[in-house]
């Protein structure tokens, strides 16, 4: 399994150098390089005796005939610009290890899909692959500018309903990098997703009084960006208390921004992230509130706008514990999380029983070029993947 | 005297349509439009008798021969780009009224200056009219740049050695709109300057861990903007209980600046502001200090680099004392503060007596079109320069 494992991860390496840009990994929807990545994927995928197509969304498909109801081990291919080698890869590679270490012992229906866009960078539509997949996007919900880019790839975006999962798959399973330290923290090589925390993101302008840096008193003053940094260490306070809530203040743009002028306006991005939407919405609201009072008080008038409410996504309570009993018997401690990232799993989950399986991601990394995986993680997923298809093929759903 | 303060007020406005932009006030250093000015003042000045020359600096200056020793009252022609009427232009404005309300009833000689550049607007070099007044500017600090402005100008750049003042004079006045709103709190018209402030300029930089908003506990961060936000707030107790002290967080860049993830760097200009150098200093080491101690908490490294360090200036004790009979004889509430803000006096205080003179600033708005004057007050500091001048030509030094 090992072995398995460590051509997996060569694999994924090589595969970060089809890229946009010679020197770093950028592959988006449909790019030149993803020809690249079809050819060397399909190539082993058809080595393993599976038939191989390219979808008209742009996905990879390789298919294992066997008996229903089919399992779909599946991951996306494109990237972040500069991104690391293993973010969605690793998931469709193992996928095809997985079919290669099952051998024969399983006769069960296997589809590996990579799909052709989780992140969105192209066209800013995040989940193109998975959505057409899950049946959920239709061609008129994309820019002109993506069908265009579909056809100009010799796809037919008139055909995308087509690509929609056949009626017997009954069984979504994705392998994925965590993208965070909490494994790491924990030692442990695997972790469970039980569900993928909804998000809300708001846009919060103080408006205070720009003045004179030197002339202004102190009490005399009306400082949106002092005002804001009150706020952030509310919002900071308000998450750490309520883990495994997270909020972030990422971003904060403000006026003028000159070290000798008073700030007059502070607008900060703010991401609120719960598995539990009524939490997430509850300290929404409690930080809405701080940020108003702390205006109130500062003479410093608050304005909020909301710009994305995404509701949580639960996986299939079976098949988060048909996963469970799988990474327990490959003899591996069994870790329950949620994820805060999105994955193609939760546009997936609302059409089929969906699990989620995290690798430990080393320092936390990801979405950067020293993004990483260690051998005996990935041998662990592996082999926890093959327990899983195996009591899939002798149980069914 | 209101009536002479209303054609003060009046000729400011005038003076303010000279600009470098069409329908907004920006007149930088030797620029087309200072030879309106020039021309503007210079008339008003030939009116009341005074020898007129603009000197090879580029300061307009009007002489009123009488008895030395000759008295000074000046301040700067330039603005800041989209500027108010008032700033600067007001006090030399009040000069030229002064020698005209004063008529023939004193003796003294007073010489009136419009500095070419206070702001630094067009070349970065603030108080090249002054400077070279004071006698403290060699045309070898100055870049080409300005040196062939001034040569365009059709002056002499070789003579900037002969702009300074005469060895006869004795005493600088200086009436400026105070920029600020202290005045305007305590309902004063008036305020007499015993110092300006010095100033610490620092660029303080949190060095901590961009990463996922979404994947990354709280507990696990090394957020800079929030590490940013803990010690502004520092920043802000500290100055507010050491009034008059001011600090002040006005520019702040982050990186990467995405909502979506945790800050992995923020960096922060500080101003720093004390009529007390050691006062001052010891607030600026609080600050270092405070903020050494949050990286250290957070795990966020950071780098101070200090920018400016300027000792603050005290003005003249027995010409503070002089203009405080004048306000006080003229009818006014006598009130001392330190100006936050720089200006010519500071230059010219090292090498000659000086005093300064506020005048409210409504709103407390200056460096704005907003910004504006009350007639009142504008009578009033007229009123307090008749005296100050009648009293100076009376006793002397």
């Amino acid at each position: 399994m090992r072995q398995l494992a460590a051509k997996a991860i060569d694999l994924c390496r090589r595969i970060a150098l089809c890229s946009e840009e010679p020197g770093i990994t950028t592959r988006t929807f449909l790019s030149p390089p993803m020809r690249d990545v079809y050819r060397a994927l399909g190539g082993w995928m058809e080595e393993w005796g599976m038939r191989v197509r390219v979808d008209d969304a742009g996905n990879l498909r390789g298919l294992r005939e066997g008996r229903s109801p089919r399992l779909i081990v599946a991951s996306h291919l494109d990237t972040v610009p500069n991104a690391g080698a293993f973010d969605g890869v690793l998931g469709v590679v193992l996928g095809i290890a997985l079919v290669e270490a099952l051998g024969d012992s399983t006769g069960v229906g296997i589809e590996v899909i990579g799909f052709s866009d989780e992140e969105g960078v192209r066209f800013g539509v995040p989940f193109i692959g998975s959505r057409a997949a899950a049946g959920t996007l239709r061609a008129e919900e994309l820019p002109e500018a993506a069908l265009a880019a579909i056809r100009e790839f010799g796809l037919n975006p008139e055909h995308l309903a087509e690509v929609r999962l056949a009626s017997d798959v009954a069984a979504y399973l994705e392998i994925h990098i965590e993208q965070g330290p909490v494994l790491e923290s924990l030692n442990l090589p695997l972790g469970i997703v039980d569900a993928i925390a909804g998000q809300s993101r708001l846009s919060v302008l103080f408006r205070g009084k720009a003045n004179h840096a030197g002339t202004t008193p102190m009490a005399l003053r009306r400082d949106a960006l002092a005002a804001a940094a009150e706020w952030i260490g509310v919002v900071e306070r308000i998450a750490s208390a309520e883990s495994p809530l997270v909020a972030t203040t990422g971003s904060i743009n403000v006026e003028p921004n000159a070290t000798n002028v008073i700030a007059g306006l502070a607008r900060i991005g703010l991401d609120v992230r719960h598995a539990c939407d009524q939490r997430r919405r509850t300290a929404v609201d409690r930080i809405i509130t701080a940020a108003n009072d702390i205006g109130a008080r500062r003479g410093v008038r608050v304005e909020v706008s909301q710009r994305l409410d995404q509701p949580a996504v639960e996986l299939n309570a079976a098949l988060r514990e048909r996963l469970a009993r799988a990474v327990s018997a490959a003899g591996f401690p069994v870790h329950h999380l949620s994820s805060g990232a999105g994955h193609d799993a939760m546009i997936l989950a609302p059409v089929v029983p969906s699990a989620m399986l995290f690798v430990r991601s080393p320092g936390g990394i990801s979405h950067h070029p020293e993004e990483s995986v260690l051998l005996d993680d990935v041998a662990a997923a592996l082999e926890a993947a093959v327990r899983f298809a195996r009591d899939w093929g002798q149980a069914g759903v």
